[in-house]
């Protein structure tokens, strides 16, 4: 599916960022009745960047609803060749784009460019990836119980099920992925192959590279032959836009990746409703790395460089990024430390994604330095330049007492800055790993044998964490069928759910159960003959195979 | 399993009945700190029942729940062959109850003993049912993805996940079903086969039943050679004791079945937690049933007999009682209505569950018979009996603009009371499926080719319920992998996750995936040789093979 029909590469580039419109993209129209007061800052420079983004108004966000709601039947109803070509056709649009997009991004979010070349690279990815899941299409888990009329002392009737999308969704996207995380990335993707009309609302930190991408989603949409209102982008720097959309009646879901108070905020509207409904929201989390002693001993230096790589990845803005370290004072410990005291020493501060972020980084800086119980150990000899939003690597250290004291020292400081968490014996890790929050991600790392099947650390961690990780670092995220990127609140508002990932598509469907449905009526998942030869399982047996039904 | 190792029937049940302690069943400890002012009544008598029940404290809420939380780790980490072996080992108990367990449950809820002799075959068969699922283990839903170290541009890692146990549950049984979904109903078993300990908030209607039932299960645990604190049963009349349990740090998830009012209370409890946590509440709903016109022409005899059937299974005190039905005008509508209206008149009144449920029962039909808009079609001839807490069937019936312009008409009335909507053809149809709130099921009845694939009403009803009849009815539902009884809101607070069959496990666990983790280390359902044999996705294929994994 990916041709060379579009033009790319930097032949285009002036030319697609003169047309930036900055209006809502509502369906097959675009819409500006509200001011244009949203402007994009390059964060390195200060600079206002062209383009001027309307900020939506009430009727603007009702009317992406109302249009989604509008074909949200016909989407649900369309086969799932459509919608993997629709994805497909996403992915094409978006390189067509070419490096425009990633030149807008990169001047909006400061993220280099090799960074977005790669995250452009994971994006297309996983539309292409989803495409082939629902074109397969045995995720709709169908399972089958066929009828026996002669059981005893009731017949058994016919009962089937399949997974079936629930209706419009809208997303927000977050400001650290500007391309994979945002208005075509997983949360649009998974829930327009499930057959979700979506409405997203842009970013502002990013929104010209959010209108390039509807501008890529939009053209998909109509190239693949399915109604404008499947999907829509409105531009908000306000809190009433996201609140518009989250009260309106027609939507049905709300995906959201960003801040405690953000994805919180959303889940209250939401749950405040007439109809509550449900807020997938990924807020981060402080992802603990325990180190056992005999890999401190052996393996200081190494795990040194692989934790200071990971705590700067991004600048520190992964939601996976490895805020806290413990390790178990005795051999290696110093060594550690001091490893990494040196490498932070010598990380060159670098440019956050806006100036509200590096703020609140610096706050989350500042606590830590104004607490009594930590210590600061290192941070980037180059002083940060203000102007620039520049952060600093910042190392912490605090005792095991004082972290379990201090709840507060859990709350993430969203940026390059780690705090190593002295303990005095694996007792302190359970007493810690105990008290901690749910988090996205732990990890361990330890030698062979040194951590076995009756460990109380990993029992303590499992049910407080979406992924435990070995001899490894959080930060990077496999797309893929076993990826689980949630957790138990505050790092997820649903721990039962992922955002990345293809089973992130969950979030956007619920079962539909036919009972003594006639065979033609079924959709094709669930019909007898199984003409995809998708995986079901009948009468709880799993199988390709089709159905000889008894009879009715 | 089922052995004849225990006495049981009518020899027992004296004994069995005098020795109603009423105390909270704290894991294997009795206590009884409040005071004794919960008893049961016999709704057909009026009578006290033997046995006073006391409310449970604060303290004793807490205390069901820390011992739960003490256990929860052990308890995930048993093999799956011990929680299979528990689950048999309590329906075997509840068998071993006799009739002891019948006769008091049918003199507190005045269910008569044939259907509480069938609800026992169900509550047993489905303890089993997930014994078997727990067993074969599949059920967890493992992928493995295998490591790529050589992929470009980065090496793939070892990332592999499964559903594993959330902690500690509290279940709110269910008033209408004492026995198949209360203390060991669905919600218990379901919960306990995933490995989370259960505390269960005793119903007030039938205390009797639920500590005959808590002995046995309390019983099982101990013999599966399993902590105490797996399981506890509090007694409360007052809110409180549900607010303690759900408001409980311990707590992470919490069924419920019951009224719409009390599942709403318990969400907004949950969601106002410091760490909120899921509530799946099963709150009933209206179930339309639509009648397609030549379906009413050529059956509308059957249909009827069907109809009174289904309306007064249980006395009407079905979460899928078909309370709206709705036909359009023409061809044997007067003959359905007429046939309904004959055998509602000769309906005799029935005991419902309690005085409370009768009263509100009353007043339901009040609200009806006080609506302009409303007229009344017939009632049970025979005069109910206040003092035996008895309803009569009623019927109604409106006009499709009518039944649109008052939305009180589709909030359910929990007792033997029909409302049907006459209709001017399949734009009201369509028109009031569009305007329904979500419903646990729908139902349609069509002649062959009446209804066709681009059914404007079924798309419609889609996303609105959780089942689909066609030629049915919606009261009775089949235990299996296909059910599916929950759907959107008011019907339950997820419509992602059903309350009865084996899928309603789900409520009770969350993925957790584990990326680089030693093979030795991982749960048995993930490691490459796949001892059990079960079903997983491996690198995207299903598989039942070991695997032979990439270097990593």
């Amino acid at each position: 599916m990916n041709d060379n029909r579009y033009p790319r590469g930097s032949d285009l580039m002036t030319n697609i960022l003169d047309t930036l419109h900055g209006r809502q993209t509502l369906g097959d129209q675009f819409s500006a009745e509200g001011e244009p007061t949203i402007r994009a800052n390059n964060p390195q420079t200060g600079e206002v960047l062209p383009g001027a983004f309307y900020e939506a108004t009430e009727q603007e966000a009702g009317r992406a609803l109302t249009l989604a709601a509008e074909c949200a039947d016909a989407f649900r109803l369309t086969p799932r060749q459509t919608r993997a070509n629709l994805l497909r056709l996403i992915a094409d649009r978006i390189e067509a784009l070419g490096d425009a997009l990633l030149q807008r991004a990169h001047e909006e979010t400061a993220l280099p460019m090799p960074r977005l070349t790669g995250e452009r690279g994971r994006t297309v990815a996983q539309a292409r990836r989803f495409a082939d899941l629902i074109e397969e299409g045995s995720w709709v888990d169908a399972r089958i119980d066929t009828a026996r009329p002669d059981r005893q002392p009731l017949p058994k009737p016919d009962v089937r099920k399949m997974l079936r999308p629930i209706g419009p969704v809208v997303v927000f996207g977050a400001s650290n992925f500007p391309l994979a995380i945002s208005v075509a990335g997983s949360d649009t993707v998974s829930a327009l192959g499930a057959g979700c009309p979506v409405v997203v609302k842009a970013h502002p930190g990013h929104p010209g590279a959010c209108e390039l991408i509807a501008g890529a989603v939009r053209e998909a949409v109509a190239e693949a032959g399915l109604p404008a209102g499947v999907f829509s982008l409105v531009h908000g720097a306000s809190h009433d836009v996201g609140r518009w959309l989250v009260e309106h009646p027609a939507c049905r879901a709300v995906a959201f990746t960003g801040s405690l108070a953000g994805g919180k905020a959303l889940a209250d509207l939401a749950a405040a409703r007439p109809e509550p409904i449900p807020v997938y929201a990924e807020m981060g989390s402080v992802n603990p790395m325990f180190l056992m002693p005999r890999a401190l001993a052996e393996r200081a230096e190494q795990i040194a460089e692989q934790y200071v790589l990971s705590l700067n990845m991004g600048v520190g803005q992964f939601c996976t990024n490895p805020g806290v370290v413990l390790a178990v004072e005795g051999p290696g410990y110093d060594a550690f430390k001091d490893a990494v005291a040196q490498r932070v020493t010598g990380t060159a501060p670098a440019t956050m994604l806006h100036a509200g972020i590096c703020s609140a980084y610096g706050r989350g800086v500042e606590r830590l330095q104004s607490n009594a119980q930590v210590q600061p150990v290192a941070s980037s000899e180059q002083a940060a330049d203000a102007d620039k939003a520049q952060a600093a690597c910042q190392f912490f250290e605090t005792d095991a007492q004082s972290f379990l004291n201090n709840p507060a020292l859990q709350d993430e400081v969203f940026g390059p800055c780690g705090l190593l968490v002295r303990c005095k014996d694996a007792g302190d890790f359970e007493r810690i790993a105990a008290a901690m929050a749910g988090s996205l991600t732990a990890t361990v790392h330890a030698q062979p044998g040194e951590v076995g099947t009756d460990s109380t650390l990993v029992a303590t961690l499992e049910p407080r964490v979406g992924r435990l990780l070995f001899n490894g670092i959080p930060t990077g995220i496999e797309v893929c069928a076993s990826m689980h990127h949630g957790g138990p609140f505050p790092a997820t508002t649903h721990a039962g759910y992922t955002s990345i990932g293809t089973d992130s598509i969950l979030r956007f469907v619920k079962p539909v159960c036919y009972q003594g449905w006639p065979d033609e009526l079924l959709p094709e998942e669930l019909r007898n003959a199984n003409p995809a030869g998708i995986w079901r399982m009948v009468d709880d047996q799993r199988t390709q195979e089709p159905v000889r039904p008894n009879p009715r």
